[in-house]
């Protein structure tokens, strides 16, 4: 059988991280300098769909090392609505792909008339969003094939920790980002086949998270639906006991990405609630009663070892898709490039 | 058959909506001058659940109407990680039924330790929430004794919006807002029956909007979870195409909802695609190729306009969840109060 483009993409993750990794270095130190310089009191991050679950894993990263607010603004602001936000003193982080989604260009393009630092991540370096931002963070992973994202996904949450590492000038971030190309190759080996055969016939699931690991199980539950069909929706494990437990019957599949950080405990709370509930519950960095642990990549920075599960989880959802009769590099009614007004 | 508490409180949509604006005056005035003192160069809003999407709602109104950027602050931010916020210059916007969730509390309490000029939104004036704030709007919305939030829903975006037309002096958004109850009283009688009888067996939906009518968006499908267990999910209408169409299947219920604002050309886009790969779409605000289309109160301001759309919303989804047979006030699992860290 020919293997999917996803699954060599899949694969491809940790050398697309040490590719990034090897030739950033230059623009990640111009970069962090002007954010120094700048003393940003706001970022305000721009994206869409799997770009938005990393900009939403940054505003974490950047909340909880930088102690600077992060408000995501939704490109329709500008594109639509036509209303100018006042943006001067704020950093402005652009994330797609692409680079070249209509809404998100014309956001970029407001936000520096606006006088704030922009900043476009994206695998395509000579794209309209790079030239309508002040610094470029190129992801160097390589042509993507597959209709759903992975190691630019990968590589757009990097180059932003790197960013921040290298604002913050933190040492312990910058070591942790150095080794991740060696923890994601330990992630992509992982086996979660206990929740492949539990999902081979569902039709739903949560998944939970909190803090950057909340928006893995966005990016979780998207591909999800993306690749194997499945009405996947993520939840912040505090957030989905304010009503959508109420859907949680028997044998419902809930998936709880917990990772060693403050957060874990509150996360084996609600993943164990719900079990009680009679849902089928498996949980990621630690021990809850009536779930199924699935293994990660153990003793990571807290900031990066959200990105080592994602990788993991990457690997597991490809198989799943085949394991289902889907091809997880067509899914049905979508494109690689959607532009949106 | 004796009325749902649920029921009862929708019916008294109009009436709190009224007893709010005819209470608060004098608080809006002081709390809107605070706001041009302050002239706040970020608003940070602080909330859970229903509320959350009141946040939603009146993020994009300040955005919009303001140009002030608005970022949702994770409430563990403070609660479980710790980690003060540079929020110097900034307005904390809490908003919280009962004004005593701790994780609320400790986040309003942080955001003033760090100079932001707290206003608190709550259904009880005398909580620790209204307590840990500078300004305290309280609702007037009696007692909600149904578990799914409604008319305090409604008072806290309509708080919002009052208080936003004060802080800019905004006699269009001010006569909008005056004009509520009427709007109100119309909306909750309007009949939705098509996409009820539709809904009758479904077990899943997505719900679309763009701008305010998105946070709308996400109420509806959570009180569709809550009160009617059907997994429910919204979507911006720009979003959906990012890889959620995958899943929609022909007959998948989808329900876009439109207000006549600049976003609805694409909403209604949007709807005819999905229509057109088999969806059953029902639509409001405008006429979409392939879809059903529902009332709504006419000639709005679009500021206010989702707002009356979410009254005439839950007094569909009241009769939906007794047409499949659930108790409106007393979902599965749920409490009133959640009390999360």
């Amino acid at each position: 059988m020919t293997q999917s483009h996803m699954a060599r993409e899949v694969a491809e993750i940790p050398e697309a991280a040490a590719r990034f990794l090897s030739t950033a270095g230059p623009v990640l130190a111009e970069a962090g300098a002007a954010l120094r310089r700048r003393d940003p009191q706001l970022v305000v991050t721009v994206a869409r769909g799997s770009s938005d679950h990393a900009a939403s894993y940054l505003k974490y990263a950047i909340e909880l090392l930088a102690g600077i607010p992060v408000a995501s603004v939704g490109p329709s602001v500008a594109s639509i609505y036509r209303r100018p936000l006042r943006l001067a003193g704020a950093a402005c982080l652009g994330i797609s792909q692409s680079g070249r989604s209509p809404d998100i260009v014309e956001m970029m393009n407001a936000a520096r008339e606006g006088s704030a630092l922009g900043i476009a991540i994206t695998n395509h370096g000579g794209s309209p969003m790079a030239a309508a931002s002040d610094h470029c963070l190129a992801l160097a992973a390589g042509e993507e094939q597959s209709v759903a994202a992975t190691k630019t996904f990968v590589n757009s949450v990097l180059a932003g920790l790197a960013l921040l590492a290298e604002w913050q000038q933190d040492h312990e971030l910058r070591r942790a980002v150095t080794g991740l190309p060696d923890a994601l190759a330990q992630a992509v080996a992982l086996d979660w086949s206990p929740l492949s055969a539990r999902l081979a016939r569902a039709s739903q699931a949560f998944v939970l998270g909190r803090g950057p690991a909340y928006a893995i199980a966005s990016e979780a539950a998207l591909k999800m639906k993306e690749t194997s069909g499945i009405h996947a929706e993520a939840y912040s494990a505090a957030e989905v006991l304010h009503g959508p437990a109420a859907i949680v019957q028997a044998q419902f599949p809930v998936l709880a990405l917990g990772i060693g950080d403050a957060a874990l405990p509150q996360l084996l709370t609600t993943a164990e609630r719900l079990a009680a509930q009679g849902a089928d519950v498996f949980v990621t960095g630690g021990v809850a009663t009536g779930a199924t642990r699935l293994p990660t990549v153990e003793g990571l920075h807290p900031l990066v070892a959200p990105l080592a599960l994602i990788a993991t989880y990457y690997a597991f959802v490809e198989a799943l898709a085949r394991r289902r009769g889907f091809d997880p590099d067509t899914p049905p009614h979508l494109r690689k490039v959607t532009e949106t007004m």
